[in-house]
C-alpha cells in the first residue's frame, strides 16, 4: 500500500473560532489560530494538504462541503452545535461522498443529554471525541490512513 | 371559475442543487438544471410564471420567502433537511400568508424516522412526496388549481 | 416511452361514502358520487380504466386488493381511518405488488396526532394529501406516469 | 450602587422584522420599526445605549453575538423560532459571557408544544414572555438593573 | 321542556354477545338476551324506541351507524375492544352527527393499560363505565334527557 | 332484593363552588347551590340521605372521607383538579372501603391531555363524565342501586 | 395419561391465503393449500381432527372463534397483521376459554418494531414463531400434548 | 389611555415565607418581609393598591383566589412548588378571570427538569422568571400596564 | 464521638392515622397510636425526644416543617401519598436544612409504578422502606447516629 | 432430503438448574435432571447427539458458545434472565454462525414487562415459549428439521 | 416471640471490595475489611451468624445464592452495579425463597438516573439506602427481627 | 514536557477474541492475534509497555481492572457488548482512577440503537470508534500523550 497526494478539509462549526479565549476549563487554553497552525504543520510533516474552514452558519458549511467534492480526499469535521441539530450538514456529507471523520474537543458524553445525539455520526467513518485539539490530529492520522488504504 | 395571471415560487432547500449527480438511486438521474427547465416549461405551457430559488441556508430561505410576500400567488417548497428542523421556515411561510405546498422527491416515510416529522406540513395546503421531480409538477398543478379557485 | 392499456383501482376506505353530505368544512361539498364521476371521466380522457371500490370493512378492502392482483396496474388508496390502524391493508398492498399511491382529502398533518402515522405510506410510491378530491386526480396522474415509465 | 455607561444589544431572531404587518392577533399591531424606536427612546431616557440587530439567519446571529463580546454589557434576545432549535446560539451566548435575558412577544406556553422548549433559557439570567413588545422594555429594565448591580 | 318521539340505538361491539355465559366474574351472570330485554322494557316504560344492534365486525358497525343517520335520535355504544383500536367507528359517529354516549360494563380504568385509551370518548357526550349492564340503563336515561333538552 | 336506610356523601372538589357563575360554556349555567338542591331533592324522593361536602383543599377532602367511614354507605365524588393529581384522596377512598363513584361535569376526554388521567378511577366502582350536573344524579341512581344490591 | 378424540382449529389471519405465491423470500415457496394439506395429514396421522379457517376480516375471525366454543379442544392461530392490532380477537380467544397457541411463519422479532407487540400472546399457552409453515406443525404437536395432559 | 384605581394581589406560594434566611445562593439575601415592603412601596409610588398573600397550602391559595374575584384587577403569582403540581390553582385562576402574571425568583429552566413544567403558565398573560425579587416588580409594572390598556 | 440532647420529629403523612384499622394485609395490624407509643418509648430508652406529627394536608406538613427549624435535630418522615406528588414538602425539607430520613411501611417498589417515584428522596440522607412500623425505629436509630456523628 | 450426523447443544441459562424444586406453579414439577434426561433420550431416539450445558454466568455461556463453533450443528438456548439483558450472548450466537432456537419454559408475554424484550430473538431462527420443558423438545424437533433441510 | 439460631449472608456486589480506599467522598473512609469486621461483631453481639460474600461476577453471586438455600435464614445484599442490570440475581433471590433486604451505601436517589431502578427491590422485604456501612447494620437488625417474627 | 516509563492495559471485551475469523464484513479480516501483535509492536516502538487482556466475563474484566490499579498508567478498553449493559465495569473504571479511553472497531452509531448508549463513555477521557483495529492505535497514541502531559 503506497500513498497518493492528498488534500483534507478540516471543518470547524459554530463558536469554535472562540476557543482558547473563553470557557477554557472545557476547551483548553490553546487558541483557534494555534490549533490550526498545528494542523497545518501536521499536514506538512505527513505530506498531506490540510485546508481549514470555519463558519458559524449551517448553510455556509453546506456550501463549503459542496465546493470541495471531487476535489478533496477527506473531511475532518467538528460541527459543534450543528452536530446535534443539522440534518442539512449530514445530507451534504452524504451527498459528496468524501470520507469523513467526526471530532469533538470535549467528551460529549459527559455533557448535556442533547449533546449525545449526533446526526452526523451515521454518515462518518468514525468518531473521535474528548482529546481537546488533539482529536483533530488523531482524525487527520486516521483519515490519511483510510485514504491510502482505499487508493491502492 | 376563470384564471388570473399567476406567479409561483419553487423553493429548493439544502443539497438539492446536487441532485442528478449523486445518490441517483434515491433521487433519480435527472439533474437540478433539467428539473428546473421542466418546471419553467410547465409554467409556460400552463400560463403561470414559475420562479426558481435554491439555497443551502435556512436564513436565506426565510429572507426569500419574505421578499415575495404580496408579490407571488403560491409557493411550492421542498425544504429538504430543513423540513425536519426548521421552525423558522415554518414561521416565515405562516407569516407571508401565501398558499404553500410541500413536496419531496423521495417518499420520506420509507426513510429514517427523523425524516417523518415535518414542521412545515401543518402550515401547508397539502403535501406531495415520493414521485421524484414529478412531485413538483403535481404541486404546480395543485397550486394553480388552488389559486384559480380562490380568486373567483 | 409509449403507453399501455391500464387499469387503476381507486379504493376508498371507511366513511368516505358520506363525503359531501357531512362535515363539509373538512371534506368539501362535492359528493362521493360526484367525485367518482370525475375520476371516471379523468380516466376516460386519459385512456385509463378507473375502477372504484369503497368499503367500511378492513377485511373487505383486503379481499378486494387480493382480487385485483395480476389484473390491475395501479392502486390509488384513501384508506381513511384504516390508514392509521391497519397493518392488514399494508400487508395486502405489499403482497400484491401493484404500485400504490396513498391519498387523503384533508392535510392529515393539521389534524389529531394519531392521524399523522400512516402504516400504509412505507409500502407506497408516494403520498398526496390535502387537496380535497383533487388529491385523487393528482394521484391518477402520477400513477399513470409511473405505470408508463415502468412498462417500457 | 451607582451606574456605569452601558450598551445593550437587542437581538431579534427570524421573522420578527415582519411583526405588526402580519398575524396581528398574535403579535399585535405595532410595527417592527415602531418597536425599535420605543426601545431606543427607552434607552435614551434611561441613559443606556441600545443597539438593534435583526437577522433571519442563525449563523449571522452567532456572528453578531461574537462581534459584541467585550464591547456590550448586556443582551436582550428574542430568538423567535431559533429559541427552540438552535444550540449554536446558546453556545454563542454562553461563550461571550455577556449577561442575557430571553424575551418573547407571545406567551410561548400557550402555543404549540415544540415552542415550550428553549435551548437558550438555561444560559440566560431569566426569561420574560407574553407581554408583546413590552417584554423588551421589561427586559431592558431588568438588564440595566443587573448590570448596575454587578458593576459596583 | 316537553318530549318528542325518540328512537335510540344501542350498539354492542365484539364479544358482547357472549356475556353472561363466560367470564362472569368480570361481566356478571346476566345474559346478553336478558340485558337487551331489560333495555327494551326500559324503552317502553320511558316512551322511547330502543333498537339493539350487535356485531363483531368493525366494518358492520360503521355500516350500521351510517344506516341510522337522519333516522335515530341517539346512540348508546359499548364498542368493547374496538373502543381502543377503531378510528373508523369514531369517524362514523362523528360523521352522522347523532348524539352518542359511550358505555362499558366493567370499569376500564381497573384493567389493562391499553383499555384506558378510548378513541371514541372525544366524540361522545359522555362516558359511563363500571356498572355492569346498568351502565346501559344510565346511558339511556342520560341520552333521553339530552334529546329532550335539545328538541325544545 | 329490598332497600335499607342509606346515607350517601356527595363530595365536590376544588373550584366547583363557582360553577354556574363562571365559564358557563363548559360547566353550564346552573349554580352550585341549585345543583345541591337538586341532589338533596333527588335523595328525598328516592329515600336516601344525601350529604353535600365541598372543599378546595386536598387535605380537607381526605379528612372528610375519614370522618364518614363506618357511617355513610356510598360516596359520589367529583374531585375536579385533584382527580389528576391526588394520590392522597385515592388512598383515603381506598382506606375507608365505602363504595365510590367518580363523576365529572364535562367530558374530560375532550379536554387537555392531563385531564385524561384519573388517579381515583381505579378505586371506584365506575366513572360517569360529561352530563353536566346530571352526572351526579346518574351516580346517585347507580350508587343507590349498588348499595341495595350488596345489602341483601 | 391416555388420549381423547380431539378437534383442533387452525385459524389463518389476513393475507395468509396468498403465501407461497408472493414474497417467497419471507414466507417460503410452499403454497397455502399445500400447508393446509400437510396440517390435515398431520392430524390424520396423529388422530386429531384438524379444521382449517382463513379470513381477512377481524370480525369474521371473532365470529369463527365464537362458533367453535364448547366444540373444539384447541386453537392454533396465526393472526398475522391482526396479532398486532386486534384486541377483539384477543377478547374472543379469552372468552371462549379454549387453549390457544399463537404461531408465526417468520420470526417476528427480526421484522419491523410494530410486529414485536402481540395482543394475543398473553391469552395463549405459548408462542411459536420463525419456522415457516412448520410452526403450525409444532403447535399442533404442542396443543395435542396439552389437551391430552389436561383431560386425564 | 388613562388609568383607573387598581388593586393587584401578589400571591406567594409554599416556602417563600422563608426566603432571605435560607438557601441564599439560590434566592438571594433579601428577606420575605423586605420584599413585600418593596412591593407595597412600588404600589404606592405607582398608584396601585398591592395586597400580599402567602400560604403553604394549595387549598388556601385556591380559596384566596376565589375571594378576590370581582374585587381585584390583577394577580401576580409565584406559586413556587405548586407551579409544577397544581391543576387546582390553574383552574382557580382560570375561573376568576382576573389577568394573571406568573413570576419566579430563580430561572426555573436552569433547575431540575420537573421545574420546567408550569401548569399555570397557559392561563397567564405571561411569565417572568430569574430576576430574584425584581421579577415581582417587573410583573407589577406589566400588570399595571395591562390593566390600564384594557380599561380604556 | 459523644452524644448531645436531641429532638427528632416523626412526621406522618396522609391516611397514616388509619393504619391498623384498615387494609391490614398491607400495613399490618398495629394501630397508629400503638406505633407512636413505641416510637416515644424508643426515644426515651435512647435518650432522644421524639415528637409526633400527623396531617392529611400538604400545606400543614409544610407549615410544621417550618415551625421546627432551628429547633429539632432530625426528621423522620413518611410522607405517604405526598411522597409521589409533593414538591412543596421537598422544598420545605430542603429549606429548613434539618437532616431527614424517608420511611415507608410497605416496600413501595412492589406496588403501583407511580409509587416508585419519590420527590423527597433526593433531599434526604437515605430511605428505608418495607419493614412496617419498624421502618420508623430503624430510621430513629439511623438519625440518632447521624446527629451524634455530626455534632462532634 | 436425507439426514446427517448431528450434534445439538442445549444451553440453559441462570437459575434453570433449580427448576422442579422451586416456584413449581411457574415452572412445573419436573426436575432439571429429569428434563435433561428426556432431552438426551429424545436425541437418541431421533439420532441426534444432544449436549447439555448450564451456567449461571454470562461469560461462561459466551465461552461455551465459542467452544462449539465449527463443531455443533445447532443450538437450543433458554438464556433465562440473560435473554433480557445480555448483548454479549447475542453477539456470541451471532459470531459462531450456528443456527439457534430460543426457548422459554413459561410464556414470557404473560409476565413482567421487562421479560418481553429478548436481545437474543433477532439472531435466532425462531422462538418457542410457554410449553414448560416441552418447549425444548419442540425446539429440538425444529432444529433437527432445519439442519437436515440445509445440509442437502 | 422467642429467637432461633440464625445464619444471615451479607452479599457484596462488584467493586465494593475497594471501598474505603477510593472515592471516599461518596463511600466514606472505612475500609471493606473494617466494615465486615463490624458486621461480624454485630452478629456475635446479637447472636446471629453472619457470613460475608463478595464477588465482582454476576454469575458467582447467583451461584452463591443457590449454595445457601435451605441453609441460611436471611440475606442482606448490596448488589451495587448489578442492582440496576441483573435480572439473574433477582431470579436467584426469588428462587431460593430466603428473606432478603437490599442495602446501599449511598442514597441512590441522589445519583444518576440509571441508579434509581432496582431489579432486586421487588423481590425483597425492603430497601435501606444512604447510611454508609451503617445501612448493613440496620438491615441486619431488620432481618433478625423478621426471622424471629416468622419462626414463632 | 518529558516522558515517563508507562504501562498501558488494552482490555478486550466479549467475543473480540473471534475477530478476523467471523463477520469479516463488520470487523475486518485481521485476526485477534495479529491485532495484539501490532499493539505490542506499537508499544515497543513508542516506548510504552502494552498489556493485553481479553475476557468474555463481565466479572473478570472488573477483577482485572482492580488488579492493575496503582500499577498501570492508562487503559484502552473495547468493552464490546458490555459497553451497553455494564454499570459494573463503569464503576470499576471509575474506582481505580486510571485514565481510560473507550474504543470500538465499528462505528457504533451506524448499528442497532441499543449500541448507541455507552455506560462507559462518561467515565472516560474520550471515545474513538469506527476505524477497525486502528482505533486501538489511535487510542494508544492519545493515552500516551495524556499520560505524558499529566506527569510533568
Amino acid at each position: 500500500m503506497g500513498t497518493i497526494a492528498k488534500t483534507v478539509s478540516v471543518i470547524h462549526g459554530p463558536n469554535l473560532n472562540l476557543i482558547g479565549t473563553r470557557e477554557k476549563e472545557i476547551y483548553g487554553t490553546i487558541t483557534f489560530e494555534k490549533i490550526n497552525d498545528e494542523l497545518l504543520q501536521w499536514g506538512e510533516k505527513n505530506n498531506i494538504t490540510v485546508k481549514i474552514f470555519q463558519s458559524n452558519s449551517e448553510g455556509s458549511i453546506v456550501d463549503y462541503i459542496h465546493s470541495i467534492r471531487d476535489k478533496h480526499h477527506g473531511i475532518v469535521i467538528n460541527a459543534a452545535a450543528y452536530t446535534h441539530t443539522s440534518i442539512a450538514i449530514r445530507d451534504a456529507l452524504s451527498a459528496v461522498e468524501i470520507p469523513v471523520i467526526e471530532v469533538h474537543l470535549s467528551n460529549i458524553y459527559k455533557r448535556e443529554k442533547f449533546r449525545h445525539l449526533s446526526y452526523i455520526a451515521p454518515v462518518c467513518l468514525g468518531q473521535i471525541s474528548g482529546f481537546g485539539h488533539y482529536s483533530y490530529i488523531l482524525a487527520l492520522d486516521a483519515i490519511t490512513r483510510h485514504i491510502d488504504s482505499t487508493h491502492n
